[in-house]
């Protein structure tokens, strides 16, 4: 966000998330905001995408009382912030309401909280919401205030707003990208948006050998191809690069890991150490991609597989830091007619295994 | 269905599915309806759930001029039958007038088309329709016709279906399996649903050896455990078994072949075979296991390795024929005491490989 969007917004603004509804027509019997997805619940997706804005001062999230328990061990699980959890109530108003009423009317020692300008009451099962579209909501409401159209025709949100908290309120048409997730098949849908988002930029490390730094930046150059189509990026580096703290920042989940030698992880496990270091995998699974080269034809698969029983333990230890690690060995010839061949299967498994995020593959020795 | 609700039809019913449309709310240049789902178009999946229930005569698809060629080809390649491909108008509701008025007032001996007492006008968009619905909508047109409530309260097209065809129609509760695929979001949904449905059933099979037996047992005792708790089924049976034929009729597309020796993949070969023949992968594509057993512990991964580049170029032929196929190594000793837990990974990388259907990751040789 540019700085003049953020000093446009010049109000102190708060969210409520009532997330109390029990998912009936989801037909399942965890409501639909503490369905995981990739492991990790919704609701946790909806408060980061609150979270992230930092003009949003405070988010409080209204729950049932039974998941009061489960929604602090959720924001103590995945680090969020800024976040209070407030009972609900017997119906949706009363739970927007018991958020509202959580900010005080005038500054107390003993709370925390301020009372905001502007409360943005969001859907907690409405995850994919963007900045852009909230800052229009939160313009608008200081712009024009309440109109008797909005209690007309909005929902009936906007006259609780208006009626108990004195909180002015507009009614803003919304993107398609602020679809509400209900049925199971929304639920597929989310996370298919949420692999698909994750897909999105592949950074590929190596170290400064000569055979490494060519098949990553001939591995680069196919990924690139494959990955420019979906409308994403990829980036390349080598290792130790001081690009690599801006690569965390621009929030890459997927590593390509050149391995100098064949049969040796060892680089992979420094990658492991620094993405563990930097907490990247706390939010979403890392896809980590250890590739191997094989560079004698004659030795075949055979030789080196021996170490396939270390990668797979080594990979199950990751999982539990959320790191998905899968071996790709690569037959490397640089004067060998099907190079090309060889790379762009290395580049569609690569691009599969980023996609899928499966966690059942890990510790695999695919071959390409 | 059972004979009693076949019989309750008691009307020629026919369909007209409005396929018209051009995509816009999906943000992609192929209008929904051609867009490919594990690599099948929309349409063909709405098509076939109409042209599996018997009780629906015709099937007319309205398509624009230029797509004419494109649904034909799709009714080639996916074998449908009772299907006519029809231009479609400006409009949908001209469209849908286009599709109904195909069939002649009294029978004509050039048309091979009957004008039927119901028509069933169903959107190309809603692949999940399921007959139970269809029959009620069929039984409430047969008994209502059309009343003044629908024409108030109904869309347009029973209108329409009144006043140019004589032809009744009645208002029906829907179902949530009838959602439209409207948005990118929808088609990922899509995709998801059919491929939880095609995960439902497994099918092993083995030869007649001791040790593959015993294997595809327990492959199969804990598969069930994990089918189940998705509420589908698996079926064990042994290689030529008769019941292979019912297999096939209830629709499996997915098959575990535990071959008798390691490096052989005669039985593989051999159920590809079979699969092709009942041309089973004509509408979804077939995932084939290849298990291969390690019995010997001091054999390791290495031997036997050699015929990974065997099984990689024997995928790579089957794909075309619509046929997945993986190779999965399990290291079998009836008396080691972790035989449950390599059993468990394996049904783990089993369901795993079934759930994604990931053409790129075929030909692999996994290691349970």
């Amino acid at each position: 966000m540019e700085p003049g969007k953020l000093r446009s917004v010049g109000a102190s603004v708060a969210a409520v998330l009532p997330a109390g509804g029990s998912g009936e027509r989801l037909g399942s019997a965890t409501p639909k905001q503490f369905c995981a997805l990739l492991g990790r619940p919704l609701i946790s997706y909806t408060v980061r995408a609150l979270e992230r804005i930092n003009w949003i001062s405070d988010i409080v999230v209204v729950v049932s009382l039974e998941n009061i328990e489960t929604m602090k061990s959720i924001i103590e699980k995945y680090g969020h912030k800024r976040i209070t959890v407030v009972e609900g109530g017997m119906t949706r108003h009363r739970s927007i309401f018991n958020g509202l009423k959580i900010f005080p009317e005038s500054k107390l020692s003993s709370c925390p909280l301020q009372k905001p300008e502007v409360v943005i009451i969001h859907d907690a099962v409405r995850p994919f919401v963007e900045e852009d579209i909230l800052l229009k909501v939160v313009l608008a409401a200081k712009e024009h205030g309440c109109s008797d159209y909005d209690l007309d025709y909005g929902t009936e949100c906007l006259h609780l707003a208006l009626k108990y908290c004195k909180t002015n309120a507009k009614l803003i048409e919304g993107s398609p990208d602020l679809w509400k997730v209900t049925y199971k098949r929304d639920l597929y849908a989310a996370e298919s948006i949420i692999k698909d988002n994750l897909s999105q930029q592949v950074c590929v490390t190596t170290d400064m050998k000569e055979d490494a730094v060519q098949l990553g930046f001939l591995l680069h150059e196919t990924l690139k191809n494959e990955v420019k189509q979906a409308k994403g990026k990829s980036v390349f580096l080598c290792k130790n690069d001081n690009r690599l703290q801006n690569i965390f920042l621009g929030q890459c989940y997927n590593f390509i890991c050149i391995n100098a030698k064949k049969s040796d992880i060892k680089e992979t496990q420094q990658l492991v150490d620094i993405l563990e270091n930097a907490r990247i995998s706390v939010l979403h699974p890392v896809v980590l991609i250890s590739v191997h080269l094989n560079v004698s034809e004659n030795m075949s698969f055979s030789s080196g597989m021996e170490e396939l029983a270390g990668i797979k333990e080594f990979a199950k230890e990751v999982k539990k830091k959320h790191i998905l690690v899968y071996g790709l060995l690569i037959h490397y010839n640089k004067d060998d007619p099907k190079l090309q061949e060889t790379i762009n299967s290395a580049a569609a498994i690569i691009s599969a295994l980023i996609k899928d995020r499966n966690p059942e593959l890990i510790g695999q020795l695919l071959v390409a």
